[in-house]
């Protein structure tokens, strides 16, 4: 009944991030790398989950160029991301489709100093920046599934994630919101703290999902970029469907505790009122697990779920404004 | 977050199992109801889960006239049970066709004497038996989902079940096999103790649902009948996903501890080769929760895992085997 969750992909030489192997870049081969200084290096501007870098504490950095480094996380959580990132990377059961479209690309690891630990360089993964291209992201992290413990988990890692499932909509809805970010036309951002996130409840979660699709500053929703962000082709919905086909059939990994990230240009599709650089994109797999031939009912349970919340939301949404659907 | 669970149904009327009121027969119309005596009653020889009707313990018993008797469990399940039969069989919003094929008739509920406890009349559910008419029925009861406590449980309970979740397959495959009987061709039963059940692991899971679908006595698996029941029209498989499609809309019930009941007649399946009268029903709702625009992501991800390892089955399956598909 126990998975084999320590040993997880140990067949593919993860080592100690002390290990110097560990910071060769492997597969897929890495981007050029000129030396890269820490006043090249600052924290996305539109994160909208996780811990922010600081001088107090390590979070992910780009560069500008189009990657995203994330520090690896402490324990084995930052060795195991390492770990999923390579093994799914090179994976021949993976659709390239599905690589392409739905997971950032890896580049290896690097070794970057950090605010938070100056002279002491700490390991990166190194990735693409999700968001880059985009203008004016708006972006959701939702992370999905009622359970987000791998089964194998000690007992006291199992009390404390249940109780933030059962805290907020995890166990309820099957996903629960992590972060957004919405920029309004004009240009202002909405971006609730954590607390407030947290606290949602159903109908809390819904409004926000009306929200990330609504062009109107303050607290108003109008859902006017409901059929272009969520409806219509290569939409939210299409992709996050097409997402579910693979989930029905995908025996390899158990997603625990990723995120569905959300990302638009805020810019691009107020001023179209099509497309708008739609993604979506999983993130967070430091608590991925082997499938062992069974699917991710659980990821799979939550993304049915979400589905079903978008979908709502587009059907609600008055015909006049249907652009692009 | 927390759901009205004790309150789940109350605008049904139900009432404690000690008042008359109770115990008339409502929606839909009662059967003829010929008085019933014990030596009318018997526990069903095909029963695979739940307790087993004797002196010392109440059980479900049939009458041989189609119907099955299923005693109100103590506490609030078993009026909870009953009103969630009544809330079902009365919704508007539930598809016919989804209520006729994988639901038990309800036909309300019957004070009946008991072997044990004499003198005193218990309430039992009255409910059509999902297997009459099958001379020789194989069984399987699978609960389903991942998580098998409604989200207001009480934490005692919660950590019961996460208990016996973690200890069986339910975490890590979304379901459990809780009872299986299968009739060999010579009539020779297949029925494995409930702790060997709870011990199985996903390998033995999978040979579980192998040797439902084998024609042979002892401990051999053939497959021989997959294509018959699991697969080709009106077969386990299409039923499922027929089921799915549902529970991929719906929002009103979540079925936690919930089972999904399998039957097929041995002796027809055999002589044929097709059909073989293959049944999926779902059972046991003392446990069933008020969806409230949500879906039953919980329900649904193991419903999806269970079809995978059923396709798993058909597709390994001899294409000289392959009858019926």
């Amino acid at each position: 009944m126990i998975s084999r969750f320590p040993d997880l992909f140990k067949f593919r030489g993860v080592v100690s991030p002390r290990n110097h192997r560990f910071f060769h870049h492997r597969h897929p081969p890495p981007p050029p790398t000129p030396t890269t200084t820490m006043s090249d290096l600052r924290p996305p501007e539109h994160q909208v989950a996780g811990h922010r870098a600081s001088a107090s504490k390590l979070g992910p950095v780009v560069d500008g160029s189009g990657l995203f480094y994330k520090p690896l996380q402490a324990g084995d959580r930052g060795e195991h991301e390492v770990a999923f990132y390579e093994a799914f990377s090179a994976h021949p059961a993976v659709p390239p489709r599905i690589r392409d479209t739905f997971f950032p690309r890896f580049h290896g690891t690097r070794l970057l100093p950090t605010e938070a630990r100056p002279g002491e360089p700490h390991p990166h993964l190194v990735l693409d920046d999700l968001l880059a291209g985009l203008e004016a992201p708006s972006v959701a992290d939702i992370k999905i599934g009622a359970i987000t413990w791998p089964p194998s988990s000690p007992e006291s890692y199992v009390a404390k994630c249940l109780a933030k499932d059962r805290g907020t909509t995890s166990i309820l809805l099957g996903f629960r919101v992590s972060g957004v970010r919405v920029v309004a036309p004009g240009g202002a951002v909405w971006s609730p703290e954590r607390p407030e996130l947290k606290a949602l409840d159903t109908a809390g979660v819904r409004r926000v999902l009306r929200r990330y699709v609504s062009s109107v500053s303050g607290e108003g929703v109008d859902c006017a970029l409901a059929a272009a962000v969520y409806g219509g082709e290569g939409g939210v919905l299409s992709q996050l469907l097409e997402l579910k086909a693979w989930f029905e059939e995908q025996t390899l990994f158990h997603f625990y505790s990723a995120s569905i990230l959300l990302g638009y240009d805020a810019n691009a599709v107020s001023s179209t009122g099509v497309g708008g650089g739609v993604r979506v994109k999983l993130v967070d797999f430091a608590h991925v697990a082997e499938g062992d031939g069974v699917i991710d009912h659980n990821f799979l349970g939550g993304l049915c779920s979400l589905i079903k919340f978008i979908s709502d939301v587009v059907s609600e949404t008055p015909e006049k404004l249907a652009l692009g659907s």
